[in-house]
């Protein structure tokens, strides 16, 4: 039985509770996780690379199997360096729908040897990303239910670093 | 390492090279993929059971961890019952998607050790499914792209005895 | 300030905690809030229309605002005969948005005095309807999260009268 | 310059305004429409082949290229048959969209030289459709603007007819 | 019986007659409706917050219960120290239906005591904005059928402005 | 018989092959097809104007009745002043279906006479779109796939050009 390599690649800026239910899940199923941040994503992000890799270091150190990373460049390639046998992402509404499907189909003809698997966050998590969370926390919105307790300090300082 | 079965549910009415693709790819990321017809479904099936189970076994016996199978009753008790930690579906369209986040939800709530994922079909059979599959052979049309030839056999005879 | 009120139409096959939801902030905003069994629907309903009633009077009995009724034909020719000024209805999903909608310009095209409203249910009861739970039960799923205590010692009396 | 011939098919179980608005549109663009009536529907229509082609010849009569038939089968065989370059499907709604989607792809796998075009209704008759018509008359609302005078009586004669 | 307060939210970068519809409906189902310009967004409008309220001001003169107000910061915070029973929103199409759900579900986490109620916009209404009003006056087109004269007005001074 | 003018607008930045499968069978229905380049889009272009007009003249050489041009302003005033009766547009996928309605819905009331029809490409090119094949061949992936040869060439110029 071989060890099936799993990438979850996202922008984590930061990571919320709905990133983690699914990178929970996905150490059960896989052999090894690489939680993979992307660095070539147009807009500035609130939080820098090291940031957000320490932020998901932190709240994923109990996993043994998941790995933190990042990459720049076309994700199959990083996934294809990696030995990855799959691209985990999430799905949480019909609006994501679309562009996860052009992202597959496009994934697939470019390395058909990586499959994308889809998988939903809890009911509870549905609708939250992490834009949702910078923009409630930008407006002094309570966020404590949508990340973990160390990425609410951390979201916290930066904030008040902004505002200064 | 553990070795993680998946449960694929379906009408499978019939199996088509949608499915196939899906089959084939899961087969290759679990250590056994259990196919399953599922029989308490409401509308009346154009093959019985034991013919969807042969065509099944038939398009499938060359993938050693696939193991085809029928149940009765709640989906989640069944893959309970076949120990199983993954439940496989197709997404092939946005008008699939809130009935499958629906079930996926309802399904965690029912036995949230089991995850649902979701596998989206190769680009050709993208919008296939059994149902355009029987309609088209109906009404005469040519189906040889979107089944197994053994499949398309099967179809020929089974239309010819219900036009009898 | 004139009394507004309210109808809040739907099958109630049976009433579902989400429906609940719904008619308890109705009877927080509107002056009188009309709960009506529809009976020119198709399908063969599980619950008689006296069983539907009676099941809603139960669960609706400490709002004094809510009454519970039923009608036949057109509903914005019963919501005229009310003298009501709002339509209630529950909007779950995408799916649900089109025909909503369609119904909603069509209403106000027959009656335009008569506005439609829409309200979202509570996280937990998305995608929660009353035929999953008829479905999950006549399965032998377990549905005490989804209706009331009530309606399920109803929904488990019906079942093992239409098995037997 | 060739002469284009287009096939406009339907149940037109009424013809509605909206069908009407594409006819008239179609008329101007195509040397010639077909307007062509679907027999080999599942659901028992209201309305038998003879009174929905009457219907449509009495609404149609002013457009001089246009023509009414009915067909059988297979609707790129008959759009074959007739020598079409063109099926012409109205698009009201994102519901319509994937199964017209999934239609046209088929129909172009089966009949590549025939080109499906969509045309979208004007904002009036978004939404519209034969079945809301039916639904609505049946309950006793009025229908005038959403089908021609002729189509109201004959409807009103047909469900007249129903009830006795 | 309580009087009912009610926050109508929006950019309102300018009214149009999609807006100014459901404030006239509102106004009849609410005892207060405050229709509240958003100044904290992204963003840069094209008209100053004064010419928006001013606007609104204008078009809204004759409703009795109608206030117009501003406000910076979270809408539920602003909708709270408002005493508003109710937050109104507008639902034209599918496409905001998901981004509406997430802030629904959202605000209500935040303060459970405020509901979020829709209408949706008269047919004609369907589908207009207020970008696609600025664009379509910006590049020339005729909006008089999309926002009240005042309104066309203001926006033919602005545009000659900003061309200058 | 009258000549039918069609305009097939875009941004075309740059042609791809789903681009090019429209213009070919709008090409084969209409008397003469205008594929015109839009010019005021908001975000910068990768290509200039005279790039994309000189990618869209060699693509499409060997058809004799289409025509390159570029427009500015409101696209029915351009429409209007080539005597166009069509405007041909693309559908994809969903996400594509409520702007374009929004926009046919639209360009309808400004010009009555002018009708706009939807082509849905080849499954291959569904999902494709100009952005998806800039944003992977910036990423280093390779879109031989997604355009012809003369754009592979043109694009890997310009971005060699823009890393420089």
């Amino acid at each position: 039985m071989r060890k099936i390599i799993a990438v979850y690649p996202g922008t984590f800026d930061p990571v919320t509770n709905g990133h983690l239910d699914i990178i929970e899940r996905a150490s059960l199923l896989f052999g090894k996780v690489i939680v993979a941040v992307a660095l070539n994503v147009n807009k500035e992000p609130l939080f820098t690379r090291e940031e957000r890799r320490n932020m998901l270091i932190h709240v994923t150190k109990h996993y043994k199997n998941v790995e933190i990373d990042d990459f720049n460049g076309l994700l199959v390639s990083y996934a294809k360096k990696k030995n990855a046998h799959v691209i985990i992402r999430g799905l949480r509404a019909v609006s994501d729908f679309e562009y996860e499907f052009q992202m597959s189909l496009t994934n697939r003809k470019l390395e058909p040897e990586i499959s994308t698997i889809f998988l939903m966050p809890n009911e509870k998590y549905t609708y939250l990303n992490s834009s949702l969370v910078r923009e409630l926390a930008r407006l002094g919105g309570d966020v404590k239910c949508f990340v973990p307790p160390y990425v609410l300090s951390q979201l916290k300082m930066k904030l008040s670093e902004v505002a200064r």
